[in-house]
């Protein structure tokens, strides 16, 4: 069964004077956001999340269940997956890459079928798909 | 110049028994966060996000950035933009669906000039065109 998930935006004024609020979302996990073009598009974030921050939690979050999800397959459940994905954003360019990275805590794998499933799910997960056309998406995976 | 904006996720067990933490982003703005298969798959959320309630909320705040871009542009900023994007996953084949839907409060703009804006934006924003993979993304747009 298909699932829907939403979330509301309000935004006043222009790009650069103005600002805006992540109002809701159908879980409410993550409350009231504040979002501006300041934030996003400079190095320091002023404590306000992104649309890129938005995106790298998502990918990460797929990613690491996609990669249970094929080493319990493989008959080698992972104990843990520790996953980072750091998204770039090039102001007027956009979404240049991602990188992706992972340590598996994995008993009884070598790190050959490790890298093999690690591999499997960068390129299977649904974020990862949602998310083909960006120029660039690198992973880094390996064994604790 | 460009930013990076990183997010770190934990994964512990199996997809379906096993659960995750988005343990930290760049900015901290939205904590540490639940994530599981059940809570991402199913109708109820359990209060906790998902990798499409993410993926929503980045594109509804990139939709809004880039429209307030091109309507100023325009010589026609907006007072308020009310956007919102639903993400449909469907398990086993992906995100099938983003449906964007914006109402402008818009000083001196006609309907038309707002849906060729609306549009614009639609194609145009960054994380549009990272999901460009995506089947069918929507837009309703109309003024307040």
């Amino acid at each position: 069964m298909a699932t829907e998930r939403r979330a509301d935006v309000k935004w006043q004024g222009s790009l650069l004077e103005g600002s805006g609020t992540i109002v809701s979302t159908t879980s409410g996990a993550i409350g009231e956001q504040q979002v501006s073009w300041p934030a996003r598009s400079e190095d320091t974030t002023g404590g306000k999340t992104s649309p890129e921050e938005l995106i790298a939690a998502a990918h990460a979050a797929c990613y690491s269940m996609a990669l249970s999800a094929g080493l319990a397959k493989a008959g080698t459940p992972p104990d843990e997956l520790d996953t980072s994905a750091t998204v770039t954003f090039q102001p007027g360019e956009g979404i240049t890459k991602i990188a992706l990275t992972v340590v598996g805590h994995v008993p009884g794998i070598d790190a050959a079928a490790f890298a093999e499933a690690a591999a499997g799910a960068k390129a299977n997960c649904p974020v990862s798909k949602a998310l083909a056309a960006v120029p660039e998406i690198t992973l880094d995976a390996r064994l604790a």
